[in-house]
């Protein structure tokens, strides 16, 4: 059994030189009919690792056999890879005004509230669905078609969600600064946390800030609650969106990648992509956090900073987070001091460099945590 | 007649050596009562005139009579300030992860529209306003003090709107890329366009974005008109707030500076901040749009641009905006091409670089403008 | 008479994505023999301006009767020309270690001077020429075969040098940051100061500092040098270079491009490379320096400065030159101050942006110049 | 026994905001007579641990008893510690010209070789000595007095070297990128490095390139080899210089830092500069090679790394140093390929990011190398 990949590249900007940049798409297509799968990585620049975990998947799925199809976009970012500032890649936002890689996605919830009321008591799930997606793609493309024009992040934004608007199931893979993996997942397919071989899961509401899993997931949450609520009817569409985090940005590592594209192997399984796979999530410890309980912790001083505590690890209150150096204290009892945790908590990414100003998230971390 | 200069500095962040950045506050008291004003100047770093209408601000205002108070704070972002990316100022976001350095004040609709129910038909507006001020200052402190933290533009952000919190008239100084001047004047403040000297205006809703004139009006304009509804009672409490273009970013000069600061003094004069004063508004034409109206033109190419149409400059619908250079058909017809005005419009700004790629801000333009 | 164009395109370096990144290669040949004349532009990204020029060169060329061949390389750093940093291009050094574009060219004055062991007094100019070009040739082969490979800017430089090598006249085509219109010159050559419509001309020793127009004429020179000590023999190649600074960066101007055009056309018109062309230098007033007089103006303040001499302007010692802004002095008399010109001076550029740290390039100015 | 800490502040430097810059200077001076030491850290900005290692050197100090003195400035360089690009600190090089911090200390040869033609056969080496920092220090005086203003980066070195200048002993602390411990020791000083606890060592000639250990020893050196030139005198002046290379950048870590702190004074123990002071160097395997054979391995292809081959480790020709990702081929065979060793060798440290454009530096490694 193979599985033939069709390779093509989307243009999705033009550099000052006025030449193409463009995307690779690779889709596989199952003999068998099925969900559509659509993944990406590195909409963030220098969040690398998830190009390789698409490799492994290519590599594997060729000799598995697909239900339905599956579409991988790596790199799907050439500009924000491309942006080096130092010997560091700036991938998180258009080094021109600052916009995020990741919030330029499209959702119009008057438009999903108005939608629900065409659908009615007798309209078949796959019916609505049919219809829903070809409204979306339709708004998509009216707005890739606004006369004005549109900044580059959302350009490149609605080219990549134009594909992810079939899809079944989409998984947008990232980094975390220096980060335990970890994936975000919409409160409403909770259950999917344990399809994943991922320690940390944060569980977010519907509520839209312009990212990719958002995009996917909130229209067809939205679309599920208005119908309920106009119909008394209760659907479910199936449709589930991720944000994965792979570990720490600007790495890329070939054996955790394998690890990863099992992991995703594990839920693209589970949710009936592969035929005949024994693929399964592995036992172990899943932590769960509400996005409320996913705190950020800044500091309001400006220094140099060893992470004492590593992503991963559990901290009790009042233990060590991180030890800071005050250089104009050297001398005296000033020159080190510990920032301490300020409740139980375990962190999942620190910033990247010792040296931070005021401000700074230092950590993001897991309170109120459950394990699942 | 002189008035006292009372200057004082304000830390507002650490660098990563753990050294204080700080702002400098001018206060400058009248011996009479009277309004209390607010300017500040340099939130984006690169855009430096307003320090120096600031500059003749001060010179100009110590010999006059002052009634009431004005606090006068130039350079009021120092990160910002510093941010050198080759040989211009990275100034408009913190560079750290792509924060706009205006986009961070406080403003809670809803903490608004319950404070409005407080509010009793009998309540003089004096009372009023007193106490809204002291919750709103209230409510600044809660922000800052947030236990986990907040981010640094926030922080700057936060300490700069508790000086103009109590403030009737908050100007807020920028500039353009390659601009012409103009000013946002919330609808309800309309009047206020002719008493400046500045020939582009702007009317904008009253919705939050984060900038500092939307988080000064934005709580009156909504308690205003929560009083309306909620009492039926028609209040004014004459508190304006206004963000000035004053020309391009990267260039001081000293003689507009002077012409800059005539302006708002105009402005000031007719709003009683200056006793027996003959500054007046200077007849000219002012134009004035709606900000619907007020488009942003984006390239759907990358390459590179000769602005043809200059900042302030009436261009009829087909007239040429821009010649774009295309590298590699340099011995074609290709090798130049021009772009037309969509509409009749007046271009007030456009980006400082020949070189964009694509969904580049090219242009914003004045379209269904208006005399006023 | 049509002179036909020959585009190729030639890849120079490949980015973070593995994709190639190429620059355009325009080759003019005429039916006559002559001499073969290299001209490239915008090595520094931000320096657009001759990327104009060459298309007013290529469009008019097109309808000249050309004796030799001409070799057109615009946008020759497509790396460079890609680098934004906020809106402006950080088009001078490599962002990931600071080195500059133009200075990776290839020169060893130690090989030169044995190889003008091996030249006879007898031997034919002509011979030597083309001994020596396969020397240098060979010598950037082996260069760029370097076993442990060498750095991005390098590599770039040798490449471009490649095509150059073989040339009798070398134009490269940079921008000043705000600049008037000037001309690097070897001292040598100083006879082609008045062939060029160019104000200002700055004449350059036989010294290497890693530039295209002094990897161009310190082997000949050198060579020369060395003929005449070895041999007591006086020989002249007749090859020349340049570095022609087209205004200030960041800026295209078609019209303007048109001009320099033609100021190029009547350089190489003089030098033979044109057929029955009537295009003569201007008579105008040139002024020359030598490069010991032509003085960087460094501050050892930091602050905001107003640009008060305009490049291109005479200015007597003692006249103002800028005029500096001191934000934390407003109400005192320091709260401006101007900066005097230390001599008689003609600034030729001055740093883009207001905002300047301590150590900055305030203005390069031509001190000791004369009329030519 | 305690040592007191005489901490002041030195203004190296104004930013933008016309605020001074300045670095804390501690100095150590023992009761006992001896040498002069000058430590300073974090010339290059993101290279922090050296503040560490000056921070457990001066509280271990505090209760030693010290012949001579010992001058400490951690954090050497307030602009480049604070130029932040993304999460990380673009700290090698000024962002505004791309000039490395460490370039542009002061050496003047033929001053010095004009200078030893005043040494006579009877002069005492303390006489010269003397004589010599005098000349020295006044030459770095006259050069900051330029008429004509210094660049920012010059400025501060010098500035800085103005203090190492009366040192006997100079240590200046780096970071590499991913890098395992190092130093540079000049060939005339080979001895010293059996004095470090530190297992990578680099004998470097008598060349300039504008670092402070080059701008230490070679002025020494050359004065050194002249006088024996001269005079046939051997004179030796036991002036020593050296980089250290911490480490990795971009982190700070306390406890290596006081391992760090131990091989720095088990130096100074060894030269006289702790009185009855037990700590020694360690038995430990020492590798050294000299500069010509610290190779640098550069990129020709842009693209994805995982960097197999550690620091530190030993790698023989034909084994793996890297494996790449090739984004367009993920479906091939040519979706991933190894780099292999050209020769046995030892990494010294890697390129931070996985991204690399063309010609990047992937490595730099140790090759014949030979245990000291």
């Amino acid at each position: 059994m193979t599985t033939q990949v069709v390779k093509k590249h989307m243009v999705v900007a033009q550099n000052a030189s006025g030449r193409n940049m463009n995307v690779p798409i690779y889709r596989m297509k199952g003999a068998r009919p099925g969900p559509t799968v659509y993944i990406q990585s590195s909409i963030h620049g220098a969040e690398v690792q998830g190009n390789v975990v698409i490799y492994h998947l290519i590599q594997r799925l060729k000799d598995m056999d697909i239900c339905g199809e599956i579409i991988l976009v790596p790199n799907c970012n050439p500009i924000g890879t491309n942006i080096k500032a130092g010997e560091y890649t700036l991938g998180r936002f258009d080094p021109v005004n600052g916009t995020n890689w990741n919030r330029g996605y499209f959702f119009d919830k008057d438009a999903v509230e108005h939608f629900a009321k065409t659908v009615t008591r007798e309209e078949s799930i796959e019916g609505i669905k049919q219809r829903f997606r070809a409204h979306l793609s339709n708004a998509i493309d009216n707005k890739l078609a606004e006369p004005w024009g549109l900044g580059l992040a959302q350009q490149l934004n609605l080219k990549l969600q134009q594909m992810a608007v079939n899809a079944d199931f989409v998984l947008d893979l990232h980094n975390g600064p220096v980060s335990t993996r970890h994936v975000y997942i919409p409160e409403y397919a909770k259950d999917s946390a344990k399809l994943f071989n991922i320690p940390h899961c944060i569980f977010i509401p519907n509520v839209f800030a312009g990212a990719l899993d958002e995009a996917t997931f909130c229209p067809w949450w939205t679309l599920q609650e208005s119908i309920k609520t106009n119909l008394a009817r209760e659907v479910s569409f199936n449709v589930e969106a991720f944000t994965l985090e792979m570990g720490s940005q600007e790495v890329i590592d070939f054996n955790e990648g394998n690890i990863d594209a099992t992991s995703i192997l594990s839920y693209l399984n589970a949710k009936g992509v592969l035929h005949e796979c024994d693929i399964k999530p592995t036992e172990m410890k899943r932590l769960g956090v509400y996005l409320k309980d996913y705190k950020t912790l800044f500091t309001n001083w400006g220094g140099m900073v060893e992470y004492m505590a590593k992503p991963g690890q559990t901290v009790k209150k009042g233990e060590p987070l991180a030890q800071i150096l005050n250089i104009d204290d050297l001398d005296t009892d000033n020159g080190s001091r510990t920032l301490e945790a300020p409740c139980d908590l375990i962190p999942i990414l620190h910033f990247p460099s010792a040296s931070v100003l005021s401000g700074t998230q230092l950590y993001k971390v897991f309170t109120n945590y459950k394990e699942l």
